[in-house]
């Protein structure tokens, strides 16, 4: 039977009667109680929206990417043989593709990235969505096929696959996918801004595929979707920098990000433990520890909780190169050095990344990605007069200020004076 | 200095510093941690945005109300003078309006009207609001002026106010209000649904005023914003029956009532407790209480918690009368009778008012309503024939059943079986 | 080969190297001059759009309405099997019914319905889209398949056809169908009005078929489309009152009417000559005939061009019945004795259908409509109750004054003392 | 009196009594019959809205910059005093400003730029409008006062006017204008793309002055804008490549320019003539024309009627530099070499300005715009990564070909044959 649920950004989502079981395990049902965008909700009241219905936008949207895909005949033909190869027609690795895609963020912490400080080094949620899955395992298996645990492992892993499903990672998380095209369109819709809109159905329209240099399929556009994915990267580099960076959000990342040094025995190696909690367990903590004076993550909580929070005096440009942030760090140690014992200042880097395309004059080598014109493969980075001139990244750096005593007031005059005084410190730093 | 957020619904909201530092009050805040609409995310996955945004909302379309009907000529003269006679000037009445539009849904307990169960009886949330609001009045009139608290009260209760400050009431809370405006509109953006749009702004431009009975002045429109007015009516009307009393929503909202009754010392006859309370305490509640098999409460917060809701097997037209609905509970006793200790069944009553316009052939008296045409005064329901035939109320009743053992799941065929069987049953009782 | 133009209303339309050939046709690209529309771009200045864009449309909109039920496993075996019955199978049927829905509005006069005041009593605009689609039979049979031509125009005529053709036939034009679907959001798009506008992607979701009485299948819907129907129903109501028959567009159709008497000759009884005609020859004509003073048509002429309409002094409410309708008559006669040797006055009669349904209190047999319930086929009108209680027509009068010369512009003043007297004479007239 | 007329991009568009009556007059009701985008229906058949439509929309959009800028007290202020300067108050500004918005396009040939082959040499449609407003000098200066036909003049011409003007002018047609954001989205709008929306609101709200260098004030904007300008920046590069420089719409621009030829004696160097013609007129004499054989500009005729255009066999980037131009001109010059006897061959140019700001690496001198950023003005081209690298000019090359006779229709097989040849002669050509 077709189940159907309605959608903020997509309309009607439609899943099988299996995948409305798997949506049904707590392990899915958590992701209602994990907010996408952390504390964003302070500054676009709207944005209190979940990985829950962002999990269920990612399935369709990559059932769509699949689907335009498999009705070319020359695409279709292309990808039913490159599966054939690992023994999966295209039925079962639509399966495959939909469950990984609906799993991929299973092992967010609260908060999302908010929490990921406490994830151990060199491990990223990813990782800990991998161990959920292998712990569903013997449910996921039952449900479906034998084997099928593992190849939604491998969609959702950062390391090698087999060349074969390569594609179908690349739709979930790649240059141009599921999960970046839903996350915009629905993080505008619910903070009500225009910058992460695009022409998505143009772009889904254009998809192509190619053959790859190992075996497997590349993703590819036809050229008429050239100007629909210049939008996609440049709705990217606007919510960055206009939502997921917004420089109050930062600073509460940065509360966050020292609070929950405090979780940090709560997670054992064994990832599992992440199920036991979300931001409600979050929130709670923070009110409680906002009250706790003596608790040594007192500040934080209370800062985060009570929206008590330093004020930006000094920001750079949303490019910087090396030279200008070692600029910025010489600012905010002279600061430091005249103003901290009145004040307490925070230094904050707020970085991304725009687009990973080899582009002109960048150092590192970015990715190839082809567009098909006159039935030829061109670079897109020739073809796109946008693209080649777009920077892969943007780094903002940010000076803060806030008084030493959290419940006191700092005055508009102070911050106005740091602020003249910063521009001043600016001129004389090399 | 003016202060700017940006809304998912107006675009961007503007607030003056006064107004910027009531919303900073934890009273206040507080509303970010109450979900509009309760569980209706169970069913409309992008259904969890908060009042805190909502009386932002409300304060944007009670000003642009305001602001239209004293752009005309004719409609602003008529309330300068009306409101002269109290010794009020516009600009002050307009920040009343305001103040009033921000904190009308202050008093909201937890999931909103589904927290509402605690309330004692005759009392209302507005009362709650009134309370706080009266708990703030010292630091209130300090940032305005003495008097503020009982203006804003006397437009938040329900009973009768001074007549010159009923337009103001109105604005707030009428035929055509800020609030179900901004709850239409909103709730649709969220839910994702567009049941709930209509043209505002058309029907904002065509607002006028007309002498009221009593002395004070009444809401009115013109000609040309009837159909836009019709659009309201059917807006409420639809969201009303898909999302506010949708099926699955209605069992929910059962079972929350059920579970407040555990609540019910918590909030002492003086309101201020209210403000101790949000969705994170309940949400951290059910999860308690679902885990405590010996809790009486137990089975309320684990079909909460974890989705483990009745079927519907049987269900009335949306405009039932008093005999149809005899006839249900005829229909549910009878059922009831056969199946009760296999089955859990449970009647709801879904009902709401549609409006209160006078309409034909209603006994109910109701409310006089004018549209202006040819400079004469025409009541409402003469002149929009759709209105004129729209029922008052709705009044939808549903039977469902579940497994008496919770943890058990009922089978399709069982739930079918009881379907026919209730059809069966339907059409002998009379 | 696929080919596809861009619509501002439904995204991309395809269309096949056929049917690619078909459009190319001038007798289909005639429709690129007439304007949907007609006069409406006096009152709505974006209403230029044409008949080649909203026929493009009803092929897409036909298109999805087919291939939604036949997508659905109960609905597409039985459409398939009442096919066959006539030797069909469903992608022959499918063609068919695109090309009907692209031709349907092929025979259209100049000005659309403006111009319809040339053909002959009892024929309709349908009428003469036979004729051209017949005088096409070679060049269409060579196309497609022989008895193409004569399935299609069955599609299109009104009298009765096959049973088994019904249901294409309503899907083109019956009480939920393509064509009106698509101009009503059409309309509203190019006119910048709302009201057209209605949930179209639901209430196609919900199509459904039923066995029809006389052996072929019917149109309905399932439960959860009601309130999209409901909603379709209104746009109809509010775009024919607040656009097609907006007063000052009615006046020009009267104008229109009248001028299109010295077209009379221009049309033989082979309607093949209509496609000698379209906006631009008749826009040329009026020019040439305004300034011909000498010419009896030149004054509609004048009026026309150089936009000198009378004004409005009395309307009616949007539905008359015949008491009302034979006192605005008299208010009329009763004007004319005392005004007519200083003014022109003139009366309208705007009436249209806003469904067909069988409601609630009508005199006239209205037409059965089913929506499909727990299984069971319920009476729309018992389902609906907007619709039960909704005229299925309505039915406005209105009265015009304008100076006898028409280059003499009539006095505000002088229509106020109309307007006054107009109302005046109201209260006598029985 | 206020009136208003409901527009299909801004709502409603409100004018007074006296503008009325300036649109009313033929030479503004005429711009009722020219098309905004000529022949562009071909491609995008919504597109046959009306320079009439976009006229108002003008005016609608360079209000609401106006008054945003004098509605915030600094830029209030500095407008006041620099208007004092040449003896005008904001009241009279806006009036003028209004008014020059509405007649700025009153000049403008049949086919909008389409028609401009005809204007003398070293003249533009600018030109033309102020001839016709200085002949209207008599009526405008009834209406409004003595002096107001000069002050529009001013506002229109390309020439250096009083530097106290220079603001209003830049409203009508500068770096960010009401003109160019009117025709962007109206276009988008009625086409049915997205490429030209962006976020106007927002841009406009952003709005500011800063002293010129000349004594006048200069439009600038606040940093928070600067996004939606880039979007600005963007949607017109979209929409001159996707639309207005579409590789079909190109051609009949050819064929088009062709055809004026025959137009040349119609205007005598009084431009009052051109109020004659209109779109009506030149399809009229394309019809006639593209049946008279022996007629020199028959070709055109028949072409441009009978939509016979040439293929595309060769197209550059978008973004030609003089070295790939002259190797597209070797490559038409050596394929005529081979095919000119079989195949009539044509080059097309098709280029347009995106931005006039000073950026990277560009010859050519660009304009200064400032942003203002912690109360400093600072170069637009180094707050914004995105305008900086984008070309200001794009240049796009094509070749096409078709049958020597036109009736005759090419094959396929020719055309590919011709776009491999072009490829193969690419690679010789230096």
């Amino acid at each position: 039977m077709v189940n159907k649920v309605r959608d903020s950004v997509h309309g009607f989502i439609y899943f099988t009667d299996i995948e409305k079981e798997v949506i049904n395990w707590p392990e899915f049902q958590r992701l209602r109680y994990i907010k996408q965008l952390a504390l964003t909700n302070y500054v676009y009241p709207g944005a209190v929206h979940t990985r829950f219905e962002h999990s269920l936008g990612v399935m369709e949207m990559s059932s769509r990417m699949f689907d335009r895909l498999c009705i070319k005949t020359r695409s279709g033909e292309m990808i039913e043989k490159s599966l054939k190869v690992i023994g999966l027609d295209k039925k079962t690795a639509r399966q495959v593709l939909r469950l990984a895609s609906l799993l991929h963020d299973v092992g967010h912490l609260p908060f999302s990235h908010g929490g990921e400080a406490i994830i151990p080094k060199g491990k990223k949620h990813e990782d800990i969505s991998i161990s959920i899955i292998e712990y569903l395992q013997e449910k996921l298996e039952k449900l479906y096929f034998k084997d099928i645990t593992n190849l939604v492992v491998q969609l959702i892993q950062k390391q090698v696959v087999l060349p074969e499903l390569k594609l179908l990672k690349d739709i979930i998380s790649g240059n141009i996918d599921a999960d970046r095209m839903d996350y915009l369109l629905r993080d505008s819709h619910h903070c009500g801004v225009d910058y992460g809109y695009f022409d998505h159905k143009r772009l889904i329209e254009s998809l192509s595929v190619i053959e790859g240099i190992n075996g497997g399929l590349d993703l590819a556009i036809k050229h008429d979707g050239i100007h629909a994915l210049e939008a996609l990267i440049l709705a990217r580099y606007y919510m960055f920098t206009q939502v997921y960076c917004h420089r109050t959000r930062r600073i509460y990342d940065n509360y966050l990000k020292g609070y929950m040094e405090s979780w940090k025995g709560k997670i054992s190696d064994n990832f599992i433990d992440v199920t036991k909690y979300d931001d409600v367990d979050l929130i709670a903590d923070f009110r409680r520890v906002a009250e706790e004076e003596s608790n040594p993550f007192h500040n934080f909580a209370y800062r985060i909780y009570n929206r008590k929070h330093h004020s930006m005096i000094y920001e750079t440009s949303e490019f910087t190169d090396a030279r200008d942030r070692r600029k910025s760090e010489g600012i905010y140690k002279q600061l430091s050095n005249i103003y901290s014992k009145d004040y307490n200042l925070l230094i904050d880097h707020g970085e991304g990344n725009i687009h990973k395309f080899l582009v002109d004059g960048e150092d590192e080598a970015g990715e190839e990605f082809y567009v098909i014109r006159n039935d030829r493969e061109c670079l897109l980075t020739e073809e796109s007069h946008i693209i080649k001139k777009m920077p892969k990244k943007f780094h903002v750096v940010r000076i803060y200020i806030d008084s030493n005593i959290i419940s006191e007031k700092i005055s508009k005059e102070a911050i106005d004076e740091l602020r003249i005084k910063a521009l001043e410190v600016e001129r004389e730093v090399r």
